[in-house]
């Protein structure tokens, strides 16, 4: 790992590295804030997954997490949102997939099945660097944003046990079902759509072996709301399922960070409940 | 004025303007948060001036102000940090000078003396539009970050009894003694440096005719800090004609919006308190 950059920020420290990952097989750009608790005692981690065009200093410069983090002694890791430095076809030419847009699964098509690991990058490989660099317990949550929410809420649905609480910004809940996770999984993972299914928050609730409670906020103004994002869908599985969901829908809230800035503090709260 | 934009935040509203400026003679684009109180009552209003390179954008993305602003019953007004639109000799060639860079004050050299009235701008006619179209009172405090910092304090020293309270992030103090201000002021304001005085905080001190108490956070480890920033300048000139000052002296942080967001719930609190 070497140290890009090292801020001071609510008596703590957000901090950003490069390293080489194994699993995405490129250079990797992460940033981790340490808050003032971390000087004398180890601090639970959440992990914070961001969406599309993002890298890992959107949430930094923009949720305004950092005052509750350093309050709870909540250290918060936001990893980059693809893997970065190849020019695979058509990597570079969209919004919504390739660079910046990873999704955060396991591709199985080439060329992209030979890097875009983002699912055991930051389910595996991340978590065990962190957590052997850093001042942190090995109490783990996760959170994010449209794309990295979806994330989340597979990381979390998929590995019982691992994280204490997740929790949701506008997340992407049926990408099997939207034009955002059509295109994605199509491309990551081929025209077969059984394939698709152990990466779909919405169809991986019936199974779920561990009853993890979802918090989500979704703003009732965001433009991504009724074509991509669709959360009724979530909620209707977790209803037949009996998978527990607070679902808060936010009149006049649209999809950016000032919408994530007003409903940090909750989520925050709800993870360092759960992590004790 | 034409609405850009409008984004809930905290319960109130972020909303971009932009309008065609007198003072300026070009379309200017300016930033207001509205908070929750403004929906049934009048709300006094904060300036904000930013720094080199900033537009009206950095403060409300980075600053983290609106969870406080809206509990306080702030409005916060956001203005550009120069005119736009023209392109005169060495006006986009430098981070320093020319457009991000008017400095807040009124140019007298051409041709920036035909639009670089940045001191009139957010003086005279921001507040007079303002309060001409936004559920706000007459009370006004000023606050801002190194350039926007010596705005800030110019702004304030050099009208007594125009804002009810003034504070600043590592302002540039002492302008006719940095390589800032030197380099800004003979563009702006020519050789004859007997005219840069007026708008050099630290020389207005001695005579400014309303003792308002300055309010300042300055991190100790500013890049800035000995070569641009130099505060003691300020606190000697303070200490000598009797002028109030709080210069708090913040270890280990920077010039960023990191550090601002540390400690802009401080300042807002100290301008709540002077507007009632």
């Amino acid at each position: 790992m070497e140290l890009l950059s090292s801020t001071k920020s609510f008596g703590g420290w957000l901090k950003r590295y490069k390293h080489e990952s194994l699993s995405v097989k490129s250079e990797m750009t992460f940033a981790i804030y340490l808050p003032p608790q971390a000087e004398t005692q180890k601090v639970p981690v959440l992990y914070w997954l961001s969406g599309l065009t993002c890298n890992d200093e959107n949430f930094t410069q923009k949720a305004g997490a950092f005052r509750k983090a350093a309050e709870l002694g909540l250290a918060i890791v936001c990893p980059d949102t693809s893997p970065r430095g190849m020019d695979y076809p058509n990597e570079h030419e969209s919004y919504d997939f390739g660079s910046a847009a990873g999704f955060y699964i396991n591709a199985t098509v080439e060329p992209y099945s030979n890097t875009y690991h983002m699912y055991d990058y930051v389910v595996q490989e991340l978590p065990h660097l962190v957590e052997a660099n850093f001042p942190v317990t090995d109490k783990r949550s996760i959170s994010g944003h449209s794309m990295g929410g979806h994330g989340a809420l597979i990381c979390a649905l998929k590995n019982p046990g691992k994280y204490q609480s997740v929790s949701a910004f506008a997340p992407i809940v049926n990408p099997t079902n939207c034009p955002w996770g059509e295109k994605a999984f199509t491309g990551y993972l081929g025209e077969d759509i059984a394939t698709w299914n152990e990466w779909d928050a919405t169809l991986l609730i019936e199974n779920a072996s561990e009853r993890l409670p979802l918090f989500i906020d979704q703003g009732e103004a965001d433009n991504f709301l009724v074509e991509q994002l669709k959360p009724e869908a979530l909620e209707a599985a977790c209803e037949k399922a009996g998978h527990p969901i607070t679902l808060r829908r936010q009149p006049g809230y649209d999809h950016s960070y000032f919408f994530i800035a007003s409903f940090i503090d909750d989520h925050l709260e709800h993870h360092s409940r759960a992590l004790g």
